[in-house]
């Protein structure tokens, strides 16, 4: 889909709900709409009528190569652009994301507009990925395993975890990443038990599991795959956490399919790790919606009410973790469908003795 | 100075404003005060008392080892703790940051108590650096300024802008830099002429003018430094723009002294490039304040009211923009001091011929 399809089914939603536009505030929701990537914009969409980019000076030549299609006006001051741009009537602002000050000036300076939540409108969208969303993830997704069967030839022993990491993330810009999707988790024996584990000096050593939580980014899109390995042979409770999340892990995929409600996959991955006796050591989420942001809508969890939709793209990735041993998680990012998911990363889940 | 010092001014402030507490949101300022280096955390610091430490459970050992010395509650919910332990009277809230829907749910969750504006508080006490942030400072642009130096020893032509830019992104990390600051800008012959440009395919080449900002991360801290140099010999209009851009630089850096009034730099090296009849082609801003944020206060503008104090550390940046032919700008990050500022990026600002 172009991003002016994107932009009609958004002025679709504004007449369904009433509304006589929206104030697009949120950067990644300004790129979705329009492919801007730069740092600095906002996107008026009046329901009737053509939209409004605004930016700053340094953006002018970039929204001109970047948005042929849309109007653009180019100035320091955003918020009072947009203002002498909604004429009165209910327009939606992204309450989620625009902070209180901005909130405050928007509704002073353009007082016959009454400004209501936009309630996530957008976020809605995205939830659902046309197929130039799929092929970025499904390339980001490809080189990711790629740079990882790579990495992980070796030889790792007797090298840090930060230059690991390294190794990986170069791994991922030669093979054609545009940029590293996020900080690369790359955690060896007892720093394994810690979720999010930001690389140091550890030099990795025979007998420590080794889990690398990563991704690349094509297009603004972003893979996340984590996958957790041993330095030679692994003892028995390695194996064990290994196999309880990877059933879990199993379990949860299994729920992933359109029409299915999201709570009923965490239950299941849940269950399972009640039922290996490990669900005390889960303390993370489970997963989440992955795409232009690396976390975005929809988030897995007990109290989600909704149901999937085909083309939904999340990530399943349950943990165990044991504080001063060690620990495993097992993520993939995987397409819903009407059937089983599918796995855009696919590097293998077995735990791997490598070296 | 300790996190617990900055921690004692700010509860300095409150009493001087007074208000009952505030709660910190901000992620940086939650760091500033804290050293809190996660992705998801709060800090609710009461005026009288212990201030106590938010944050959820994948941090629950790293909060541990990073705040040993500030009491900390893990939880799903931080908006729900802060309301529980915000005790009415007046506290403030980082309205300049924290989004319109978090407030309104605190403001229900907590009604008896009146949130007003931090009016940027924690921002406030950041504009003056401590030695310990001066330091990790110092060694970003120590870092910085050595990763430049080996990459142009060369050869450059015939490589691409992306590839260039990743070698000066790797000589940083090998050099100690923790990250990358920012996305490196490496722009070469017509694409100098964007003031921010992603690094593309295009190959440097003979004649070319290559505009390179970057810098490394060190402690949290960001090193800013631009330098604009030329594959072989300089055409005339290269050195004219060169020269004015650098003359423009020297006019406003003569103005960042304490005591000093922001605008006067601004005025000072906006009147050098209207001598030179090149500020037509600055379209961006001036400067800005570097620390644990790339960009943060004070910011370098007409309208700026605010006098300069010592051991604040500023980018001074004009530059020269000329669509479709090529652009110059030099930055440097500097700290203020009662007499000329200390340049932290002491790489030349000669427009030296390379290769």
């Amino acid at each position: 889909m172009t991003t002016a399809g994107r932009r009609d089914r958004l002025t679709d939603l504004l007449g369904e709900r009433g509304l006589d536009g929206v104030v697009i505030t949120t950067l990644v929701n300004v790129r979705y709409l329009t492919g801007f990537t730069g740092s600095n914009g906002a996107l008026v969409v009046p329901r009737e009528g053509a939209p409004v980019f605004l930016t700053d000076g340094r953006y002018r030549d970039q929204a001109a190569d970047e948005l042929p299609d849309v109007e653009h006006q180019i100035g320091r001051d955003l918020l009072g652009a947009a203002a002498d741009r909604v004429a009165g009537g209910t327009w939606a602002l992204e309450t989620h994301t625009l902070n209180v000050d901005a909130h405050l000036r928007l509704s002073e300076l353009a007082p016959d507009t009454t400004f209501v939540p936009a309630d996530r409108i957008v976020e809605s969208l995205r939830v659902v990925k046309d197929e130039v969303e799929v092929e970025a993830l499904r390339r980001a997704c490809d080189i990711s395993t790629r740079a990882l069967e790579m990495l992980i030839e070796g030889p790792l022993v007797g090298r840090t975890e930060r230059a690991v990491a390294r190794d990986l993330e170069n791994r991922m810009l030669d093979l054609g990443a545009e940029a590293i999707g996020f900080e690369t988790i790359l955690a060896a024996g007892e720093n394994s038990a810690i979720p999010h584990h930001s690389p140091t000096d550890r030099v990795l050593d025979a007998g420590d599991l080794v889990k690398i939580d990563f991704g690349a980014r094509v297009d603004g899109h972003h893979a996340d795959c984590t996958r957790t390995f041993v330095l030679g042979r692994p003892d028995d409770w390695q194996r064990e956490i290994h196999a309880a999340v990877r059933e879990s892990q199993a379990a949860g995929l299994a729920e992933l399919r359109e029409g299915t409600a999201i709570a009923d996959s965490y239950a299941a991955a849940t269950a399972s790790l009640e039922a290996s006796g490990w669900l005390h050591a889960f303390t993370t989420g489970l997963g989440h919606g992955v795409g232009l942001e690396i976390h975005e809508d929809p988030f897995i969890g007990p109290s989600q009410t909704g149901k999937l939709a085909s083309r939904t793209v999340l990530t399943m990735e349950p943990g165990i973790y044991v504080p001063g041993r060690g620990g495993v998680r097992i993520e993939d990012t995987v397409l819903v469908t009407t059937g089983a998911p599918e796995v855009l990363t696919t590097m293998t889940k077995d735990l791997l003795e490598i070296g």
